[in-house]
């Protein structure tokens, strides 16, 4: 019997180096790089505890990793008794991506190391008329120009993620756009940019990678369960569930219908924006940004206006907090630099409406979320296992 | 250097007999149990090929859970040349579980073998007005017959899952109803039942346990992505997300606020119902069941009233629909009894008004999609990986 057991297990060694265990390989490897990517240094014996793995193990996977240039092995620590422990650190300059978002206004291009670290930018202001063609022209040229500058100079981009407006097909194709950008309905973006563009160009909606952003680098990025608000020209929201981002089966998650009433609240903005001789037809976040800096220059008026901006913010989303019982709702877009004149009163009608009250908590990522977000995708592209 | 390495794997597997592969081996048995539930026989190469494991794996997890007795071996199979292989099957009779619905109206008990189907049933109508002690003297009574009855008799009921409406935290007491009984909040039903139910009692709300039983067992099992709107005295939503129910931070999740206007498709229906000699004061449920018992013998009124009803519910659902984009949205509760009459006017204004619509099906769970999910949620209390 013993003997029979023990060829069992010499057959099944053998087939376990040829068959099965590739996968669970390429899986402690995802495993120790998210590991190593959290910690500016580790050991192998920290590395194997961290995620549940034998030393011997964690000790064939650094030695892959190093091998594959994707951890720096460090200078032996002093003090101690006996041998020091080798470490290493995740080399996150080992290769680079970008993140592009493409907004009416403006193109935005980041490029980040492998940890998301902003590394070089350029910004392109574009106008909302601009014609797809002439849009599409002007984000080749952001993504040459974030590449010719001194702060890219050595940067290896494996990678570039776009973000746009509108509903993105998962081949890349801007299915449908609710902002009025000429044109940009159907156009190809991944097609439109591969090859002016590093690596695979990876495409998503705006608000979505927004939300990314926050629940990897943002003020969300410990929490699991949040939803997102956008307050710009438009309300949006972003899911971010059981620590993923929630994209929905069409990819089409976060748009807020005609019958969730999102212009309402806007309407005393502009109101009180019309009344304190602004511009005949502004944006709604030019409105927004007069009422709020009149509100904090101390203006009675536009302060109960802003307050009553955010009480039907709260109105609106209230049943979408319900439903889903976020731990948190974040606040972003241009109309949230407002801070605290606007999350504090949002926050205690949202608290009067809803049986759970979520925190809220303001982006601090300012306009950069997309990009940033555009930057994850690319980098989870990356690094996804093969 | 050969001989360092062979050194160094002797020693990993050595650890792996004793630290690491618990876990793993956990892991397999539970994806081998999954697989072995969703199938009527089964032999070791499948399962190897199923779960994606060696051949000697396979056959050291079977001997396991044949051990554990947990799988049957059956006779082997005629014909085919060589020597037949052997085939085992899941031993759904090893174990059963209770799944309790306590509604305003009905105590419900199910008992369950081990793939969920049910054995055994006993159904206790009780009244709305019932004090929370008199309540839970039925439960107990319900469950107590319905393990007494002929067909429990040789079940080894090894846990109790409950359902209630209201809000139920983790330790399973009811913090909030939103129906009206008397006394329930409060109530620690896990607590008041643990030892007049068989094993560990788990307790959930009735809404997001039906979602479970359509996810699991009813007419979404194929869908990763739905979501269920209870049509009964109350409208009320569960979320099937990414595979799982979706309990929320607080497990609120799929509450329906006062400012989701979910009371105002009811009034249609109520003011039929009053205009045709309907009693003063009736349930929502009895209003509707008469509108469609008059709507499906032809009386066009009625007709027109429940497609109004049915597009009032679409525009309170569509904005949940948009944000969350599920695949699919079950229609449950009593009101869906009313089938394509509900479910077509329903699906069309749900489509004229989502940028993504999904598919409509009407549940067939019936009155015990409750009493079924707490049977499963009480299912994935046994099956849990220790």
């Amino acid at each position: 019997m013993r003997t029979s057991h023990d060829d069992k297990s010499e057959k099944r060694d053998k087939q376990d180096k040829s068959g099965d265990p590739s996968l669970l390989r390429r899986l402690n490897a995802a495993a120790a790089l998210r590991v190593l990517r959290e910690r500016a240094e580790i050991t192998v014996p920290e590395l194997a505890a961290l995620i549940g793995v034998s030393r011997p193990t964690a000790q064939d996977l650094t030695a892959q990793l190093l091998r594959e240039g994707r951890l720096v092995e460090l200078e032996p620590g002093a003090g101690g008794v006996g041998r020091p422990a080798r470490r290493f650190r995740f080399r996150a300059e080992a290769g680079h991506v970008l993140g592009v978002d493409v907004g009416a206004h403006k193109v935005l291009v980041l490029a980040t190391d492998l940890l998301g670290r902003t590394v070089a930018s350029h910004r392109l202001p574009v106008t909302p008329e601009l014609s797809a063609a002439r849009r599409l022209d002007a984000v080749r040229t952001a993504v040459a120009r974030c590449l010719a500058g001194p702060a890219a100079a050595g940067l290896r981009p494996l990678a570039t993620g776009v973000g746009t407006s509108g509903m993105v097909d998962p081949a890349g194709r801007v299915v449908t756009v609710s902002d009025s950008l000429p044109g940009w309905s159907g156009v190809d973006l991944s097609a439109a940019l591969t090859g002016h563009a590093p690596g695979r160009v990876v495409v998503g909606n705006d608000i979505q990678l927004a939300t990314l952003a926050e629940g990897t680098a943002g003020v969300a990025a410990d929490t699991d369960d949040f939803l997102y608000l956008y307050v710009g020209n438009r309300l949006g929201i972003g899911l971010w569930l059981r620590g993923e981002l929630h994209r929905g089966h069409h990819g089409a998650a976060g748009e807020m219908v005609a019958g969730d009433g999102w212009t309402v609240p806007y309407q005393r903005l502009l109101d009180w924006f019309a009344g304190h001789g602004g511009e005949a037809r502004p944006t709604r976040e030019n409105a927004a940004r007069a009422v709020v800096r009149a509100a904090a220059a101390g203006d009675g008026g536009a302060a109960y206006t802003l307050r009553a901006f955010a009480h039907a913010l709260a109105d609106s989303l209230a049943r979408h907090v319900a439903v889903l019982d976020p731990r948190a709702v974040v606040l972003g877009g241009g109309i949230s630099r407002a801070g605290t004149l606007l999350s504090e009163p949002f926050a205690e009608r949202l608290a009067a409406l809803t049986p759970c009250p979520p925190e809220v908590r303001t982006s601090t990522l300012g306009e950069e979320s997309t990009a940033i977000g555009a930057a994850r995708l690319a980098l989870d592209h990356v690094e996804r296992p093969v």
